[in-house]
């Protein structure tokens, strides 16, 4: 047979055809005012997906880069932040904040456990002089969406900064930036915005630049006053990925030309449709927050994980992701992010149906598929 | 008329056809067996560009991105270093050193001006104590290519180490890492490595690891025990821009089925046509240690530099190079690097003559064209 392969893992996600096809276009000098007009263009539209009237830097680097960036244009050694940790991510910001003397408080869930803007009111009043707040919109590691409305509720109330790591969220669920009330917020290329991986995005409200004129942390390629200075020249203080803003000028056309409520809603259907899918196989989700992005499933009793996630990989060509860390084995991951349709959880559910039979687990073959086709043909647009 | 553009500048530089097709393929996802094949084929053939044993990183940023991971990898706040500024790049290693807390002492030349290893030597015994030496193979700003064999000499016998940028230098000029004992090796994508702006390079002997282990300064996303880690895993620690890589892969080959010392002598080559024929027009070079990777070139009396820079870019599609900071106008540069080949020289020389003619400079159409093309008749293999 000819083997396809289907990413639906959190990232990267696949990349629509005219978008890898942009990067096989002549590169453009980044000193030119062809490259300023494509640059300007995708820094406007990138306001427009962060829902903000603040600037958008795109940085050459990875998410973590742009979270390390947050952290140094705002903060100096021995602040105390706060950071919530309900994975992978969320452990992230702590990491982060200790590699440059921040003082953390570090707020320590269990993967997959809600935590209200209520619960983070009572910490910052039991810590005062909080610096800044550090959340994860999307914890891709437990299939989590956390309540950050509610944080910039909280957090607008206080002197602190509430900075948001939004790499495997934005563009999928709602997160407005100035209606949130978010200060700092960190994106990157590679999830919903349906571009290989490689830019960073972060954008500064006016308390975090603020911040930015006491911070005392050292910073060079990640110093934001240098991005601001640029972009009145409609370029970056250091080469810019070149081709990779070309890909994301296309990406971003998508997601706009689709609205992006629209955009947001796909998102929500096609989780919907994985839930109904797995829950219809007996399996149960994983996190009791969970989000449009990335579904979590606890590898029923009797089944070995690790396997699970092989067999789809190797056999089907299904590239789901398993669990992390302390959940290595114990769950998988079903991505529906950025550029995957309808038919693409479909091939999910068939795959895992296919796995789940071949390793022991028994169910009637077709079940998850015929879930999902009620929730997809009910919303079918 | 049908306008056709041609990279003539300092970077990016022209990519090849097939490295930009690379990226069209399906984007790989980085934790599959598939993608650590291609990271360790590009993380090996890139030890052989830089001629070491060591291992060379690959980070998601540009190239100030690894000359700050040169520096935090290996320093302390307070240390004493010394910088050799002989144009913008040289002077950014002080700008790092600076934000990095350093103490800094800089060595100021004229732009152009040479630089030995006897100074460097003269420096190192007028300033006990100093931990690290920043150099720069080739300074684009002024067409220089430095003596840094010779640097390596005279450092190698202190306890400081010497850190070279060679982000336009590398795969065009010889930099053997480990015969030339140079501790810290940085280096990108976009300039003689043929590939977009995105990923950047470094490498560390056993002196600069040895001072990681005492280095002081706060470092996360750029910190290289992560990278050595993971490299073991065959990855990286954050997400890899793969498709960057992927394209970095074609052009490495390239580079590797040509061998290096052919790729050098191309750039030799080329270089030398370049500099036979704006001397047949009686222009004069910049630089006192002109190099084989960009040449820069006077403004003649009564010539309007930056007209004569834009004339060449908007008329006649040629993106040659102005001159930077305090000599804008005052000079022009004309890259010979990574993917260019005679005619693109050539072309390079004869929007020269058109555009200089245009702007009432005196001269015989073609005499440059001429010269050049008995150098590289005389070199053509």
């Amino acid at each position: 047979m000819i083997r396809k392969s289907y990413l639906l893992s959190p990232g990267p996600t696949p990349v629509p055809e005219k978008v890898l096809a942009a990067a096989s276009e002549p590169v453009l000098h980044h000193r030119t005012p062809e490259f300023s007009e494509v640059f300007l263009e995708v820094s406007e539209d990138l306001k427009y997906v962060f829902q903000t009237k603040n600037n958008v830097y795109i940085l050459a680097s990875s998410g973590t880069g742009a979270m390390e960036a947050a952290v140094v244009n705002t903060l100096s050694p021995g602040d105390k932040v706060i950071t919530i940790n309900g994975g992978k991510f969320g452990e992230r910001w702590g990491n982060i904040g200790r590699a440059y003397s921040l003082n953390v408080h570090e707020i320590k869930l269990e993967w997959g456990e809600p935590f209200t803007g209520e619960q983070l009111s009572a910490e910052l009043k039991k810590n005062p002089g909080v610096k800044a707040v550090f959340a994860v919109l999307s914890e891709t590691s437990s299939g989590s969406v956390y309540d950050i409305k509610s944080y910039g509720e909280v957090t607008s109330k206080t002197s602190a900064i509430l900075v948001v790591d939004a790499v495997s969220g934005m563009a999928a669920v709602p997160c407005p930036m100035d209606e949130w009330k978010i200060d700092v917020l960190v994106s990157c290329s590679q999830k919903a915005f349906m571009t290989p991986p490689g830019l960073a995005y972060i954008s500064l409200g006016e308390k975090a630049w603020k911040m930015y004129e006491t911070s005392k942390l050292p910073k060079f390629y990640f110093d934001l006053k240098k991005y601001k200075k640029n972009l009145e020249k409609a370029t970056v203080p250091w080469t810019p990925a070149v081709s990779l803003i070309m890909q994301q000028k296309k990406s971003l056309k998508m997601i706009k030309s689709a609205g992006l409520e629209n955009v947001h809603e796909h998102h929500r259907i096609m989780a919907e449709a994985v839930r109904a899918g797995v829950k219809a196989l007996g399996l149960k989700l994983f996190s009791k927050c969970p989000g449009n992005v990335v579904t979590a499933i606890k590898v029923p009793e009797g089944i070995d994980g690790k396997k699970l996630v092989k067999v789809m990989q190797n056999k089907y060509g299904s590239y789901i992701a398993g669990g992390q860390d302390p959940y290595a084995g114990k769950l998988f991951r079903i991505a529906h992010l950025g550029y995957m349709g309808a038919f693409d959880m479909i091939t999910a559910l068939s795959a895992l149906e296919m796995t789940l039979s071949e390793l022991g687990y028994l169910l009637e073959p077709g079940i998850s598929v015929a879930e999902a086709e009620k929730v997809i043909k009910e919303n079918w647009k």
